[in-house]
């Protein structure tokens, strides 16, 4: 890492980049609320009529497939191709449908994307791969799909396909709340609008993760740690930020 | 009931069911965090291009037409036909428009639905009833609709048309946040996927039932208690669920 | 004003009209919430095929453009015509992209709008205005458009082109979330079932605005102050709605 995650995190509240989201209906809210939380401003438009007018001026865009259908794909190509900032994708339930998988992949093919952030099995099942390591997965998927990976699970990986660092933060209620991985993966985009991929999704993953350390102090289950990850978002210092990630080289 | 609530509770959590979700885009975020609080998995996907994929590969399937159009309406029904597991109606509004009265009873009719799960109003609006107690409407719609019917409000009632139970837990904070009813939906097909449809339905109203005691002990209001809902679901103790649900038959 | 606050807050309590709102994925479930918690009975329904009877059975409609698509707007212009009770527009975006600008301005043209609120910046893009101050936004606005404005910021403003009145109350924290202007125009839309339009745009900022600041006062950011929201619009009592709006003339 060449950069402190707490100049980014200093970086981004400065700068407030614009983050277009092209997102499923069930986290629209939490994305556009940890978007905001973490210092960015979302925005939501997935209408082909105005898509590529407002992925021009975005700081980044972030395509998610968790709730697709033919209007929304139309759309995300058409924003993916337009935009003016690094564009973050999200896969969700790759492997589950064909539709799926056949739609993560159109869009790889015709959108210049710089981040995949995916679960272990949803990364594989993108790049063809068996299950291995998070590590694995990462570094052969960036090296296939051209991208840099964002891999989370217990430790997160992330890799352009030479460089592989490994984020050990966290806590397991992130697993208990629906929409934790699409929050990671906003959150990447907001990064991505301040620093190249590779750091980007790093150091979300990070922030991510010490946030939810902290929401899971005085949470007393997945309905109030939920509502804290957002303060904690909001909260977060930027030295508390350099002295809590834990990032080594993987 | 020929089993305990918590043995119930217990399958679930061991199971992990998918449970395959169309349903409305006010609560889908609700119904997705009830569903993993409770133990169970969610999955939203509403494409005609994969639904039936879905479908048939989840533990249950979900119909909620709270927010209809037309694409939703051909996902529900191809989605219904292909379920491999127990289908479970939720008929938000029927009775308020022609149209969602016409669709309710288009999926009845295309469907092989278990539960039917809804409010007073809207079962009787479903079944051709006059308003009656709730549990004559869950007894006369279950028979002429041939499902087992759920009536949820201050006392639940579930009956397959020849035996009917009675569920007397909850808290009137579950009316101050929308969705509860399709919390309760969601959580009736969770149920269902580890245990037959009368039980299910019963078991899902006394555990929502008690979650909602819980939540609201310690609630200020309405954000706190729906906070905390998620808690107490996710908290909820099998041998905890034996001892509090109060289920009579009816 | 010729009403009090609390006047205005008993009657909509008393009445509970239907709120019928056509608005944007992201907050759907926020400003059902809101609309509960005040008061009032929120309904969703957006499929051209029961808008408009939704729409003529409902106390008010609110139309948010926040994430368009055509089949929406046609829903929108179908439930405006319809209308029984008075129209709130909220113009999320407009001049962020001229799909917006197009289509709000085509709704004011087809549609009876009673109450357009929105941000500074919406307001002025939408009347065709430079920047000014927020009076002088909203008077400018509703001479134009025709409708009473209410313009919200730091403090909001209402106007109906003759008379204008300024709302100070709220908290910082109302610009962390997502939806808090969603939430707004939806309060608007239930004060509005009740009182005539500049009385209820300004009664409906008070209302949010004392709401916030107890919210506020134990939340510890983002997360826990949009749970307490709710909770604090809920416990709302009449009485300290008129003692603690700041309502002038301006």
């Amino acid at each position: 890492m060449s950069d402190s995650p707490g100049a980014a995190l200093r970086d981004l509240r400065e700068r407030k980049p614009l983050i277009h989201q092209i997102t499923n209906y069930v986290v629209m809210n939490e994305t556009a609320n940890a978007t905001l939380a973490i210092g960015a401003l979302p925005v939501m438009a997935h209408a082909v009529e105005e898509v590529e007018e407002m992925a021009s001026a975005a700081g980044a865009l972030v395509l998610n497939i968790g709730t697709l259908s033919r209007p929304w794909i139309e759309a995300m190509v058409l924003a993916g191709k337009a935009a003016g900032g690094p564009v973050v994708l999200d896969p969700v339930g790759v492997g589950a449908t064909t539709f799926r998988t056949e739609t993560a992949r159109r869009i790889l093919d015709e959108v210049d994307v710089a981040i995949v952030r995916g679960n272990a099995a949803e990364v594989a099942a993108l790049a063809g791969l068996e299950a291995e390591t998070g590590a694995e997965i990462a570094r052969t998927a960036a090296q296939r799909l051209g991208v840099v990976a964002a891999v989370t699970g217990r430790v997160d990986h992330v890799s352009d396909g030479t460089h592989t660092t490994a984020v050990a933060n966290g806590d397991p209620l992130l697993a208990t709340i629906t929409g934790s991985g699409c929050i990671s993966t906003a959150l990447t985009g907001c990064f991505a609008a301040v620093r190249p991929p590779l750091e980007a999704a790093t150091i979300a993953l990070g922030a991510l993760g010490v946030a939810a350390e902290d929401a899971a102090r005085e949470a007393e289950g997945p309905g109030t740690f939920h509502a804290r990850l957002y303060d904690a978002l909001y909260t977060l210092r930027p030295e508390a930020l350099d002295e809590r990630t834990n990032i080594s080289d993987a």
